[in-house]
């Protein structure tokens, strides 16, 4: 903008803006700006999250332990569908219902293609114009990384502070492509599969694991001609969902239909949550499976910065190229190679 | 047996076989046994190889490395289905017709059970009668270890010495569970699925993973009431092989039956892979394939140790106890617990 140009007149907001870009808050500011419900403070620590700076990542670990207290009291909800599926339109409509009755939404997403492309999914705002002027809404685009168990962390990370903030409902988006659901999987409470009625064989081009992971399957435009199609959708999946082992949550997943674009179907999709999440609140899976999931990432987290830690050093770089070219020529084994590896990495720390 | 017994006589036969366990060979003993085909050495030099001993392992790499220039002249072949298609069967007559040709068979096993159970398949080696008396089969049991990618590891290096004691044709017999399959297909050339006629809901059971690896599908137990079946079974599994993506090998996975109790279909299946083995060498899958391969491995061997070389610390064991407690209570947040982790076990390394 000309008022923020060093030639301009700069205006008293954007020198406030300005400012508010250039200090750089103490872990104790950001913690009480969350604590507050601030959503710049929220944004800032998410992009401390984010970041690959070696301080960054102290200050946000020393801000998300402040938080941890203050978090856990939310519901977390998954949200995967193939794109075309409508399910920007299903959040926006989704999310709108659910502030309308009292609650604060927070939209995170999980993007392993923005890892390749830098682009991203929610990266474009604009698709969800309703929620984003909410101001009991806060939505944050995928972060990037170079691997999906990168961005996966972080997104947990962000949902600790946005739960610190007060949000209690937090949606994580994802598109239906590769391992993401998996990992989106492992850090809701409820995961949620938006289809759209196909041509007769709804079952084919949907992976078995997906569907395995699946509490509702939600057919979303059902509306005008597509009525019909969604109602037989509705019984294919539903007699699908009967062949898979029980879950051990003790929830039979279900099969609902609506139309997000006209705002239809969608309190019965809250009601199927509230269903769920008394159900399992009730019989003590939820605290059990968030404890495990709590473990699940402590592990995940080790092992990828065991990964990160080894193939970022540069001269592990170096001998990995090398040592790459002996095997593809049969000169050296894949183990000897690997053995040479770690026997440089480990004589680097330890002066052996 | 009591001619071994302290007290009793000692055959002269038992007495060198007393010997031949007490020596331990040298790594070039053993590998100019193996470059001469003797069975024995490459009994013991697997056994180096399955050997968490850390000398014996250094061994075993030098008898690798000596192996390579005279391995990868073989034919790799996986082979899945689930208990009760008939797989030992389907093995004992395809390796029997392929010896009769001139062929030299190895038979190998991943079993990833075999690891929680210490059991094994291929353990009961009297369920291949045949093909165990055969001067040109070798039959050796599944290495049992902590975890699927060390067992497959194992399994890896066994093709090599295998390879350089001159078979040529290797085959790996996994179980249809869990991720088993993968780790078998990262290590074959071919993959071939076998499965029996069902109720003619064919492709409900089967994962799609699995079908999507496959180069064959053998429509096993192709006899008497059940030949009907099997050909019904053979079109259904062909029209849903069309539906996968083209392979990067340029081939067309294909669909046979057979009979393998009364050996009929046997050649057809054996002329297929020579066919499949003409079209990948000549234009240049088979090699490419083979390197990538190669550098898969190397990566999977270097996390895979990277792991073991963690978690196999007494204090990090004792660490990690504490932190999972403190996490599963919402004490401390899983990233920073991973931290603490990571920041003990390095400093333990470099004396930071």
């Amino acid at each position: 903008m000309s008022a923020d140009s060093p030639t301009g007149n700069i205006s008293p907001q954007a020198g406030a803006r300005a400012r508010l870009r250039r200090t750089q808050p103490t872990a104790g500011e950001l913690l009480s700006g969350i604590l507050s419900g601030n959503k710049t403070a929220l944004s800032r620590a998410i992009t401390l999250v984010e970041s690959t700076n070696t301080q960054h990542q102290q200050k946000a670990n020393e801000v998300i332990n402040g938080c941890l207290p203050h978090a856990n009291k939310s519901v977390r909800i998954g949200i995967t569908g193939v794109p075309g599926v409508g399910k920007s339109t299903f959040i926006e409509a989704f999310g709108k219902h659910l502030t309308a009755l009292g609650k604060k939404v927070a939209v995170l997403a999980v993007d392993p293609s923005s890892t390749l492309s830098h682009g991203s999914i929610l990266g474009d705002k604009t698709r969800m114009e309703e929620l984003v002027k909410d101001a009991n809404a806060y939505i944050r685009p995928s972060a990037s990384g170079d691997t999906l168990g990168g961005v996966a962390r972080k997104t947990r990370e962000a949902i600790i502070l946005c739960e610190a903030a007060g949000f209690d409902t937090i949606i994580i988006e994802t598109v239906g492509v590769g391992q993401s659901e998996t990992a989106v999987h492992s850090m809701v409470d409820f995961f949620l599969l938006l289809q759209i009625a196909g041509g007769g064989d709804e079952l084919q081009g949907i992976k078995r694991g997906i569907m395995e992971m699946a509490d509702l399957i939600v057919i979303n435009k059902a509306d005008g001609d597509n009525l019909k199609r969604a109602a037989l959708a509705k019984t294919e999946y539903n007699r699908a969902l009967h062949l898979f082992p029980a879950k051990a949550s003790g929830w039979q997943p279900k099969v609902s239909t609506c139309s997000a674009l006209q705002n239809e179907g969608i309190a019965e999709v809250c009601n199927t949550l509230t269903e769920y999440f008394t159900l399992t609140k009730n019989n003590g899976y939820f605290e059990a499976h968030r404890r495990e999931q709590n473990t699940y990432w402590l592990t995940e987290t080790i092992n990828e910065q065991l990964k990160t830690g080894f193939y970022n050093r540069p001269e592990i770089k170096l001998l990995l190229e090398e040592n790459k070219l002996l095997v593809q020529q049969n000169l050296l084994s894949p183990f000897a190679a690997a053995q040479q590896l770690l026997e440089r990495y480990f004589s680097g720390k330890t002066g052996r």
